[in-house]
């Protein structure tokens, strides 16, 4: 019987009130926050820069330290030929994936020595999997960490996060780059804390109302590969029963001019012993500072009572994406 | 440039998941929260039950201390025909009308008279304006609430309610009334924590994601009238320039019936020492048992930063709301 009559576009109408409603304001706490002020920011859903969120890594974390502690340890590391590690490449054959990066073992001298002077390709530590801390530490006490010897140099919980969202984190990743390396357009669903304790993390970011702006399309799956150990590095199209990626179709280098002119983009610079607030389902792309960057985020689930899971949801489900490499998609 | 292709219905989308990922629960807390605990449960935005929420109140307020109190105190009271003040009735004129109640003035010993025996339209106290507390209070001390010499047996704030929302409530409200009176399907802008005192509660609620099935209307606006102090209660259009109101058209009576099939309203009955977190934007149609109710609210203002203030506009604005007593409205 009921029937629903749209006056206007729900989608846009959702951006718009969210873009007058919020601006580009970003709120910077000079510490880190109680349990209680972070459970309202939370509820608010804006991205937070946090002042002195220090851990001993801040002060430790040398090229010297790291390369004592570490030592022959060998960790996974992402090799692209250009930086863009999961982004979208032209393959040999003209069509476009979404790729994944090559992944060698080094140790910690042979990672920092890559970054500052590789030539043949550009390294970048950003396993990604709780290579730090993951949920399965607490379940069997066998899982083993890359970093295993660095664990005492930061935090497995940000008490206050913890505490706010009644759940425990449920990874821990160190990232070691630098500016050679930029992460693609992409969301998460997750709760994330972001803290930087050498170099600069330069993060763009959207609000999830404003996803329908980054031209997603469904690409092909590869990987980089080399057929030698010195080898170039090749795009490989993974089988084709791997199913097709959802990805942002927005270049990673003219970023701001590539967006519509109604989205209003926030840029939040995170230096060492700050760490950004980034909500779940906000849309962010990542550059780094040019010196040896390295960060750490933990990463919370989301919320999936109430009504910010559901908007998530639907709001991806609402749009229409095509699939990338055919005519009628541009 | 960017160009959004839509897949489905977004609202409809929206009202689908959050169903199918939140059900019809409502979670039960065997006493009041902590403001850490209640700042999560804002949000979820999720209806609670809190046993426990003591006030001297529950044991003071039998009728005697109520006369004893208030005595020649003059109360504003709603009169209607029927119970169903602020409410769709049809006018004289055979149009419908949003009709506000006469208000009249008595003493607490006339209303509970009235609201026994009463044979010359329904009595109920629901002014709603902050009558036991209101914001301007806190202002100049110069507003006099008719319930003055009621309020030390309650409280003006809700300790846990105000420190998880971080602010001070706008409004407490006390009503009196029995199963004669029915409040008609609205929604507020407020996060509300609702006490019974005496008598019985009962919500049917239904979650801002499916305000679409209330076939809300834009209707004329008018009021009850008497032409003398004993006569019938009359519907009195107001003037043309009186803004329409915009109304749900479901009827009180019969109203599970007139649900569509796939939305699922939640009852919930508050008894005494019992609370109700309704949360804004929830919908709701109130019920009374027969015996004399009385039961209390405090009301808050909403976070209108982030994602859940935009989301409860958009589901507003989105919807073309037909204007009543047309024909193309059927």
């Amino acid at each position: 019987m009921a029937e629903l009559r749209l006056r206007k576009d729900p989608l846009q109408l959702l951006a718009r009130e969210y873009r007058e409603m919020n601006g580009t304001h970003v709120e910077v706490l000079p510490e880190p926050p109680s349990a209680l002020e972070f459970s309202r920011l939370v509820h608010i859903s804006r991205p937070v820069l946090i002042q002195r969120l220090e851990l001993p890594a801040h002060r430790l974390w040398s090229d010297q330290y790291l390369i004592k502690k570490l030592s022959s340890q060998h960790l996974s590391v992402a090799v692209t030929p250009d930086g863009r590690a999961d982004a979208i490449h032209t393959g040999p054959d003209g069509l476009d994936y979404f790729v994944e990066p090559l992944v060698e073992k080094l140790t910690i001298q042979e990672l920092l020595n890559q970054i500052s002077n590789g030539e043949n390709g550009v390294y970048y530590l950003q396993s990604q999997n709780g290579n730090m801390f993951s949920s399965g530490d607490d379940d069997d006490g066998l899982h083993i960490s890359e970093f295993d010897c660095l664990r005492s140099d930061i935090v497995s919980e940000i008490d206050w996060c913890t505490d706010a969202l009644g759940r425990q984190r449920e990874a821990v990743n160190i990232w070691i780059g630098n500016g050679k390396s930029v992460t693609s357009f992409h969301s998460d669903p997750y709760e994330n804390i972001y803290s930087v304790v050498r170099g600069e993390k330069r993060f763009t970011l959207i609000p999830p109302t404003d996803g329908w702006s980054l031209q997603e399309r469904f690409y092909p799956h590869a990987r980089f590969t080399r057929s030698s150990p010195d080898g170039p590095l090749e795009i490989t199209p993974s089988s084709e029963d791997t199913p097709l990626v959802r990805w942002s179709s927005l270049p990673d280098r003219n970023l701001l001019e590539s967006l519509p002119a109604n989205v209003r983009p926030i840029q939040v610079t995170v230096r060492p012993g700050q760490a950004m607030y980034l909500p779940v389902g906000w849309w962010h792309h990542v550059e780094q500072s040019d010196e040896t960057t390295i960060a750490l985020n933990w990463w919370y689930d989301a919320e999936s009572q109430g009504l910010q899971w559901a908007v998530l949801r639907a709001l991806r489900e609402a749009e229409h994406v095509p699939k990338a490499n055919e005519k009628d998609s541009a």
